[in-house]
């Protein structure tokens, strides 16, 4: 009954070798699953704006050569030892945020922070911190946000893999994995939006669109977009967005009066979705007194302080940040899938492009263009 | 069975002329209530640091003369048109908010920023802007949020008025009129701790003690003070303190560092109850990860923004400001009395010190000094 230990397999990867520069599709050496791993096929993965962050970064976080990819979906080849919940041929949707099921976040309701395998940005596995790749030189390349799934197989610790219904399609389930999954889930799970209730969503990319998708699903009356660009707004009808405001067309108004003149007082709910300590502010003045809440979901990109005003805080005014929307990836990634195949959860109109692995770096210029809400890559073309 | 118009009526008032100087006491007319109002006889009064806060300030909302005063008891004496739910004879704890249990916000369970009757520094009646006092001179004397309790009789409009049980002692009944309520009620309304949970209280005056008392009555299993009086430790003990942190004398370390190795990781609630930006973003850095939130109750004293860590608030952390603690004065006030009255909300501690109305320069020394938590002030001795 012992299966055959598994052997390193050698497949293709978008391997990163300096900062900002283009990925280059090699030859690497995938080790075969440690304990409480398993490894994957990737079967398609996406581009999500922390890949760009991180991409960019010359000096440590930023290490290289790196395989960079963490919203992807795949199927599992092979399993380490002490692998219990998942089994070859599973497809799986693997995640940045380990959910462990075990640690005293793991079972409370509140935390989607699993504080056994807690997120950090080492380049390697969770648990031991190595890598799992090698090039063709016998050099290690190293992992990012334990996924890596810029590569035709990955090594993923199990804490960070979910099993999902494989009637779901690849190019959908892909996007539960993280950006989708981030933006409904702050809409679900963090903000908690009720039905009838005012929405501001600051920053139309994907993020933000799931924001709105996750507002639409809980009822909200009035999901209103705010962005530079204008044609965001037609897009945004798709996922329930009622309302748009473009603080290049608002003359001498400021974006919170606006919102505050749109929703008599301020919305109930204001997410801030690009990662920019102004807009964070914006977003905050433009909240309802007595019960606003504003949810910061961008990781702020100069690393400056979220700073609001000490007085209107007072007025019953909430800030909540989140990672991964409050999602608890074993948990609530079925939940989201089967939204999906009942047709309550849109997600179709999320992939705006589609590519082969060898085409990887085209993806790169649609999302930096800002041409592409998500753009599917298949590993395999 | 109509009753006679009242009329207006003198009696002895402690006056401010002018910013920072000692009281005055005068005799003041007090004008017959209006429709919706009440005129209240003061039974005693006590001094929150709020008073102090106007008290210094020489320009707007600084006004003079100006009657202080918004943390009393009091018994009706008449009622002006339209009043339904008072009677003559009534005993009633004056609000600094209003509740008039009739706009969105007062039906709301999750504001108690009533809309009809905003909160806002005016000095004077809310429906008018007018005072019901004038001095020996017949020169107006102007309000204090909605109070003027610093005088024998006050008019004070209905939705400011709560009645209470008069079998509650009248000094008791006080301190539910503000600080101490302000205090439990973040607690129990807008934390919503849970038994069990971890609490830091930031600055151990008696709205921070009241925050001690409402974590103790919630189960809190752990209730850990921080002030740089050593002297407050003992005083906390009495309302649920289990533990002390003096900035002074934690060496190199820093307040959060001690919170998070006594709590392990982070206190759940934390509490700012001082109002200095660097010590609400202590509070917030001393909260855990995952679910920890930070409540702000202090009015910043210079100004100063609350600036946090736009990174930091991501790992699923909170920050809430209140008004009055999330008290909804007619629905929650009564509840506290009740409280007092089954014996589990302590009330006897925060009274400290007792004086007439002709010394409530006194009163203005102890809490300056930092001596007393609350000091009742009856008025007719």
């Amino acid at each position: 009954m012992e299966e055959k230990s598994p052997k390193p397999i050698r497949c293709k990867a978008a391997v990163s070798r300096a900062a900002g520069e283009p990925l280059q599709i090699e030859e690497v050496e995938v080790a075969p699953p440690k304990a409480h791993e398993a490894r994957i096929k990737i079967v398609c993965t996406s581009l999500c704006h922390s890949d760009l962050t991180f991409w960019r970064m010359k000096d440590f976080p930023g290490v290289y050569p790196r395989i960079f990819g963490h919203e992807a979906v795949g199927v599992v080849e092979s399993v380490g030892e002490g692998v219990e919940e998942l089994v070859v041929g599973d497809t799986v949707v693997p995640t940045f945020l380990a959910h462990c099921k075990d640690c005293v976040d793991c079972r409370s309701e509140r935390s989607n922070l699993c504080s056994k395998l807690p997120f950090n940005l080492i380049p390697g596995m969770p648990r031991d911190g190595t890598t799992r790749f090698t090039d063709s030189n016998g050099d290690p390349v190293h992992n990012f946000l334990f996924v890596s799934s810029f590569s035709q197989y990955t090594v993923v610790d199990v804490a960070h893999l979910t099993k999902v219904d494989p009637g779901i399609p690849f190019e959908k389930a892909c996007l539960l994995s993280c950006g989708v999954s981030t933006g409904v889930g702050a809409a679900w799970k963090v903000a908690e939006v009720e039905a009838g209730s005012t929405v501001a969503i600051f920053g139309l990319g994907a993020v933000g669109l799931a924001v709105a998708e996750g507002a639409r699903l809980r009822g909200a009356s009035k999901i209103i977009g705010v962005d530079l660009n204008p044609e965001k707004f037609e897009l945004g009808k798709k996922f329930g967005l009622t309302d748009f405001v473009n603080p290049k067309e608002i003359g001498e108004r400021t974006v919170s009066e606006v919102i505050i003149e749109m929703t008599n007082r301020g919305a109930d709910y204001c997410f801030e979705c690009i990662g920019l300590a102004s807009l964070m502010n914006d977003a905050f003045q433009s909240s309802r007194p007595g019960w606003g809440k504003t949810i910061i979901l961008g990781v702020e990109m100069h690393g400056s302080p979220l700073c609001v005003s000490s007085a209107e805080i007072l007025n019953g005014k909430c800030i909540m940040g989140t990672l991964f929307g409050g999602i608890k990836a074993k948990n609530d990634i079925p939940i989201l899938a089967k939204k999906y195949l009942n047709k309550e959860l849109h997600l179709d109109d999320f992939i705006t492009h589609e590519v082969g692995l060898q085409e990887i770096n085209k993806a790169f210029d649609l999302l930096i263009q800002g041409k592409s809400l998500r753009c599917t890559i298949w590993m395999d073309r």
